[in-house]
């Protein structure tokens, strides 16, 4: 029987997590619920319902995993703890510094309700916390690197479309290819912000905006800019919307390090992801985990978890036969 | 308290894995157990003893994860089971076809003794069959690659030692550029055997052997080099010794696969790892996962498990706590 897959919150992520529930026979998906108006919500899975958020606690024993789909500023920091109380949930929060108090919040609801919740699902955190994870269990002696890119940040886009006189904005993170290769030489350099990563923008102007002083505004926007080497360029709504619409992202996790009685052997490790679309390679990787919480709790298990309590198998619709004899 | 250490057989792999156990503070090591004469046997680490391997059960209570350093044609398929049967035991079994049955009969034997068994540890399998299978699990729609080298085949070296007049030989195996290139644009292509890798020999002759016939025997060797571009250099004995030495290894895990309702967005996962030392990292690996098998016969778990089945924060040494603060 499917796993039978809930959807709160039907943004980029939800439209994702809806794409790879159909690229998996073994789920399916029940629902999507929405705090818009329910009737002017349109899905893509004729199967499935669409509700408002309020009707959820009623679909409690009708799903099996619902996965939240909300930001992490202030969706999930409420919503994975309550929704832990009823279901069986998955999160992609990806507020590093403030993970151990979602951990701590979200485990005992879900201990009490004898839930399974896995949070901050997703590349990074996700895959890249896994690899950094297996690489400096494997190497204890050596040095860890993340970059980031070529991708678009929302959050650096957001802050250029705020700037007065910007009509739309797109921004790149890109790593510095120099930066990666003195990396994999095993040399362990230590890396500035700016050696590391440089940031390209692509700006429509409103009628009349001053173009160089916005130039400049961007390039010394403190946090966002200041410490980077910034390309600002100035392209139509059209020439924006044509060749910047998609979401791509991606990163580099590498780490290096030394073995043998004189540590006289170095060894690199890397972890690399290229993506057309961000939302729907999280969304891919959440369902993943999904399986996952199903079936950790149909084992009786319950509590938070993340990706690095799990073991790998439970990821798979293949049995543990099968995964020995194809891909071990 | 450091988990205690036994090592059965002291080659590459062996020392290796005393060397790991040194660079793991958590980890002592207590015994190396040799099927040679044990007076003969000089090891690095002076705290520990050097035994007959005869001796080995009698170390039953003091050796928390007995590592099995054998080979895997005729040591592992005797060893595993027998020695799972006193000690929660990690071996690096790499005969793919046969891990199933080699499974099945470590699984019979550990639970039988009530003592935890990972079998097939290492880089591939282990880390290359890990990746594997969470890029499958992520994106179920796309195709697997695996490229080998740049290193060093034992098994080729020896395959060119065996020619008559051949005194030593150095075989590396070297995965094909313009082929990774068409992997990672995510054409998916279809890739003979000799579009994927090269093979390069670094052969010394004896004296008055017939240098232009054993360049051809290497070459048209069935199974070993006729499917393959295979270069051969003819090289003195001290060059051999001066630049080809080391034993490096590495490769490529690279998944490609299609996201969204039309399957319109492409994603690359690519995995890769550049070893100065193959014995070295792979030993790395093995003693994180005899870290991981102390903690799991901790638990009261038994029976045989591999990289699939073990959630990986039991890798690391450190806590819960510090690697989601840390890590992810």
């Amino acid at each position: 029987m499917a796993i039978k897959i809930g959807i709160l919150g039907y943004g980029n992520l939800g439209r994702g997590v809806e794409c790879a529930v159909r690229q998996n026979p073994d789920m399916e998906l029940k629902a999507v619920f929405t705090r818009r108006d329910s009737g002017s919500v349109k899905i893509l899975t004729e199967s499935a319902r669409v509700c408002p958020v309020e009707e959820a606690p009623q679909w409690k024993d009708q799903i099996d995993v619902m996965i939240l789909c909300g930001g992490s500023a202030t969706d999930l920091p409420e919503q994975s703890p309550e929704y832990a109380k009823l279901f069986n949930i998955v999160d992609s929060f990806d507020t590093h510094a403030k993970i151990p108090e979602h951990f701590a919040q979200v485990d005992a609801s879900a201990k009490a309700s004898g839930k399974v919740a896995v949070i901050s699902v997703g590349w990074d955190p996700g895959m890249f916390s896994l690899n950094r994870m297996y690489a400096n269990a494997i190497l204890p002696e050596g040095k860890d690197y993340t970059f980031w890119g070529k991708g678009v940040s929302q959050g650096h886009s957001d802050a250029i479309r705020r700037i007065k006189g910007v009509k739309d904005a797109r921004q790149y993170t890109i790593p510095v290819e120099a930066a990666l290769e003195a990396v994999r030489s095993g040399s362990e350099p230590e890396l500035t912000t700016r050696q590391k990563h440089t940031r390209e923008c692509f700006v429509v102007l409103e009628d009349g905006a001053d173009a160089a002083g916005i130039e400049e505004e961007i390039k010394t926007m403190p946090n966002y800019f200041s410490d980077y080497d910034t390309t600002v360029h100035f392209i139509s709504q059209e020439e924006l919307d044509r060749d910047h619409k998609g979401i791509p992202h991606g990163g580099f996790v590498i780490r290096t390090g030394k073995t043998g009685w004189e540590k006289e052997n170095r060894h690199l490790i890397e972890y690399r992801l290229q993506l057309d679309s961000n939302p729907e390679f999280t969304s891919s990787v959440i369902v993943a985990y999904a399986r996952a919480a199903f079936r950790l709790a149909s084992e009786g298990q319950s509590g938070c978890k993340t990706v690095f309590d799990i073991a790998p198998a439970y990821l798979s619709s293949r049995t543990a036969e099968e995964l020995r004899a194809s891909m071990l």
